[in-house]
């Protein structure tokens, strides 16, 4: 994998604390009420801690523009409506998605304490983020969480010639005792289409079977590269296209947001500024209501020590879900987050 | 697909209603209960009748024998306990793992008809066949329906050496008004083990990125695969293995029952009868509590009429999940369910 991970450059390294308040201030500055501006910046700070760097603060100026056109609302009127004794809907009011997204989790958990599980359909929202950062805050409360998310099109169906689905993530969380929570986040697509963007930058052919050309015949050339596979590529992309299947419908048509072809695109090339109507689907499940939480936390133990005992390559140990990222995430407090130039600049540290 | 798919015989074919006959007899002849009997028949004819032949009736002399050593226990007592407003347990009592699936999904149906939706976790459980089998019956009942289940270790994590994983399959299913379910039943593996034999027995070359040798290398010898690889494959077998751990983590570690590396073999070496400990996670949705069925009709079929009409590769049309299962359902209803000399010979019809 690390041969194909984005890199931002080493040489420009700043504590999460100084991004943190440069992020909070550019939302605030942009017309984000105080809730929205303090998700966002949380979410993308997660994202930056733990090495996600494809949703950490390099998105500021993306969402303060949004802010600013008005495509994304700054302040927002959240309206969650309790259905039944497990479920609730979130209508957005249009704000941005990290926002709805953590209400959502939230009221899911809030609910599942009470019902055992809790489900919480959000739409009218925007784009949110790293998928991951509300499964964490699920997780945080003791709850294995689920968040998924519907986007627009960029992904081709199994042996398809057009954009169809979402980069539809899924992310899951789920708490260990006495440690970080083992954490999933994952789009459907093997790799998001900034990769590709990158690996244009870099002048570097793509791994196989994650990209195509525009008549959909995959390519490892980033320069002819329109559109992204399904996990599972040529011969199994059937399965990440199914999953991707499955946001859309938990997320989109669940909630009665827009599924994933009829998004306006994040990136219009003509600068239109149609509101979004994406949708988030937020799981939380209580393991005091299954077998009990001191059997689940004992269980859950034995798992993830047998996992990480289990003999790697090159006498590397596995790895569970979420361990890579909280490695990065305390090397980055001792040494400071790596931005981009261009981020740099927008947060006057450059 | 196609050229990897398990073909059997097309010389034999028979009715359905013979082969669904002659399974059940042969579950009774072995002690099952009548409950058990019709469940596991059920689940083995949905595989059939929709070519998942891994998991038809070809696996009855296997449920047969499994009931005669004991180790399945014929004659269960199922007790199902409500533990809060949406969530349930069902000690399946080492039941043969479809009744106590289908009655898993059956009660978390119910639950979600007065909650918006209802989880059960299956602890105590065994082998299941088609996970596709249970959430499809949840769909048939109008509810947004996930099954999964852990099992015996076979597949390698991300970069591993040896067997951690179960093939834990995801099956999700959702109700299209009108028409046959959406219908998504995946490995978290790119294939089965059994599609390993069956390539041993053709003498053909895997195709790459599946299993693996003893020491974890990625083979396409089929007479050295050893293990199968998570989806995703070398590059991205994280994804893969990220949600095997996911359906580990839902279907055993909440449920109690033994995590994938400490399930006894399903099929041991030196013919050891330990009882099987899996679990199985069952999920169903009420649409209603949500967007409300009629705009989660529309949008659904909205959803499947823009899917349906994206041009894929040689001008064939996309398919959604469960498409070409519910067309071959359609041509075996005309033509018979073929099935192997070995399964005929076991039904007396060869």
């Amino acid at each position: 994998m690390s041969e194909t991970m984005a890199r931002l450059s080493e040489d420009l390294r700043f504590p999460a604390g100084i991004l943190e308040e440069r992020a909070l201030a550019a939302l605030r500055d942009a017309g984000a009420d105080e809730s929205s501006a303090a998700a966002a910046t949380r979410a993308m700070m997660h994202a930056s801690r733990l090495g996600v760097d494809s949703h950490g603060v390099r998105l500021t100026p993306f969402y303060a523009e949004e802010l600013r056109t008005g495509r994304v609302n700054s302040r927002p009127a959240l309206k969650v409506r309790r259905t039944a004794a497990a479920t609730a809907t979130l209508d957005a009011d249009h704000a941005l998605g990290h926002v709805a997204a953590y209400a959502g989790i939230e009221e899911a958990c809030r609910i599942a304490a009470e019902s055992g599980i809790g489900a919480v359909g959000v739409a009218r929202s925007t784009h949110y983020g790293a998928a991951g950062a509300y499964a964490l805050a699920g997780a945080e409360r003791g709850f294995i969480a689920i968040s998924t998310t519907n986007a627009d099109s960029i992904v081709s169906l199994y042996s398809g010639t057009t954009p169809f689905h979402g980069t539809n993530p899924i992310a899951a969380a789920a708490p260990v005792a006495g440690a970080k929570p083992w954490l999933l986040d994952m789009a459907t697509s093997s790799v998001p289409f900034n990769r590709v963007l990158l690996f244009r930058s870099l002048q570097r052919e793509l791994p196989a079977d994650v990209a195509a050309g525009l008549d959909g015949e995959p390519t490892r050339n980033p320069h002819l590269a329109q559109m992204l596979m399904p996990l599972g590529g040529e011969n199994f992309g059937f399965k990440g296209a199914g999953l991707a299947g499955l946001v859309t419908i938990l997320s989109a048509i669940l909630t009665g947001a827009s599924p994933d072809p009829f998004v306006p695109p994040m990136n219009p090339d003509g600068g239109s500024v149609q509101p979004y109507d994406i949708g988030h689907f937020c799981l939380a499940i209580d393991p005091e209501r299954f077998v009990g939480r001191q059997a689940y936390d004992g269980l859950m133990a034995r798992y993830l020590a047998g996992l990480r005992t289990t003999p790697g390559k090159n006498a590397a140990p596995a790895l569970a879900p979420g361990d890579r990222e909280w490695r990065v995430m305390e090397e980055r407090e001792r040494t400071g987050i790596p931005i981009d130039p261009d981020t740099a600049r927008f947060f006057a540290l450059a």
